[in-house]
């Protein structure tokens, strides 16, 4: 999850970096699906290693979907797709900070998935670490991010997901 | 999209066949992903031939989920996620009929999505193609649905889906 | 519950003097809230009698709204809402015909809540009383839908709703 | 907006301080309508001042409701139905803080509504201003949210909303 518009060139770098080693472990990569932003570049890593992409759209439509997703959802919900995307996740990881993804990170949380941030956002950083310090984990790199998925989900059985 | 619980034997077989040949084709299942009726048994046809399949759920749980779902979106919507069923399908197939499966009908015509019913029953039949004739189709096998579908998505150019 | 666009003048009338009714009888309407159709026209009739109207919408923003909606309840979720609208009423009446009624219809009887008929749409009363004869009633008029609610709100005790 | 089970005294003591002075502007209280913290408070305040509350649901069932809810709204559609509660909003005001709070902020900036914070935490206070300087405002108690939303509320011409 990260900004469609509003991300920097980091988030970028970082979403295509996480895309990539998210398809290089074998997992599947849902994102929110547009063609912009942190969901485009992430499909496009997951797409650059051979990996499958799913997209949960907010609208009902094709036009602006990314042309690295492999499946669209097309929800019509407008932002309350955000659900559906921490919902269908294993781990959520947030990767730049915006109004969405603050949302996303927080319904992650409300709903007791483990949360990433992946950010230099301080101020998001220290308010959800406050807010949930049992849900939500600070990465300092995709790889980091990756890292600590897999031990998120070496700690869990099968049975307790998603 | 079909009865859960209530669904007929009938139903269950076409479904079965429904999904082994959606797969033969290469096309992707995508069912309400509950572990009854229908779905359950259209996403087993689909695996049987290898093929890909995704639930939307109603709920926020694998409980209850069908093992031969590949991928699972947890909308946790209820019923309302019937809307996304069909707004995410090319073409919707109504494999028998009860009140969930009027409401996928009933919202694929809404959004003007293509719709086959393969049931006996004749007052559903008589009722959606009166209210959409040229969006509801009548289908007297499982072949035959998959036929009607090849010949709908070649009308189709590709900018025009879903 | 009816149709927007397509509602012909037999269904306009019909809702206008719903709305009336059901302001006369001290009870709440709520409606799709657009400023078309039945929505439109039942929301007027309430109004003329100054009852209370709730509006749920399909979209976000307030064009498009009924003026005589007194609370706009924003969902921007399509129509999806239409879950929204069955679920949060006691009894629905689908006052004529179309796609989008028919899937709230679907939905009322998926979700248990009773349902009345007010249409002389013959082969949606033949399908949805076969489909759920406990939960499908049949009215010839306003009125007659106004009687048929009250029998169904008497027969229920305050606890079992909505 | 603001916590449920987890609400503070102070939050509870504010929430329905702001309900009274809600109802006593002739303004509508709408809250996510259960029966427990701060949404529970603020009703009650509304109630106690003769005013209109709505209450908008995440289950499909009348068990859990705010006895102080004039008019439920059932979603069944969970943490989704964060989203209708802030674009059914004019003004959102967060009393407390909470992950289904910080969803609903974190919407409410989404979707440009005015979000005024009433809270102790400050790490949430420095955290959301950073994220929308010109949507969110801070309170320091009841009175002082409902004087920043006469001055937010005059600022908009009616057309403007909501």
């Amino acid at each position: 999850m990260g900004p469609g518009d509003k991300a920097t060139e980091a988030d970028l770098d970082n979403a295509f970096e996480l895309g990539k080693l998210i398809a290089q472990q074998g997992w599947i990569l849902l994102t929110g699906g547009r063609n912009v932003g942190v969901m485009d570049a992430a499909s496009r890593g997951t797409k650059s290693a051979d990996g499958l992409t799913i997209g949960i759209l907010p609208g009902n439509h094709p036009q602006g979907v990314s042309e690295a997703v492999d499946i669209a959802i097309f929800t019509d919900m407008g932002n309350a797709r955000n659900n559906i995307n921490v919902l269908s996740s294993h781990v959520v990881i947030a990767c730049g900070m915006g109004a969405g993804t603050a949302s996303e990170v927080a319904l992650g949380v409300k709903n007791r998935k483990p949360v990433i941030l992946l950010t230099n956002d301080n101020s998001s950083k220290s308010f959800f670490r406050q807010l949930a310090p049992e849900n939500v984990y600070l990465a300092e790199s995709a790889a980091n991010a990756i890292t600590t998925t897999q031990t998120i989900l070496n700690l869990k059985s099968a049975s307790q997901f998603p």
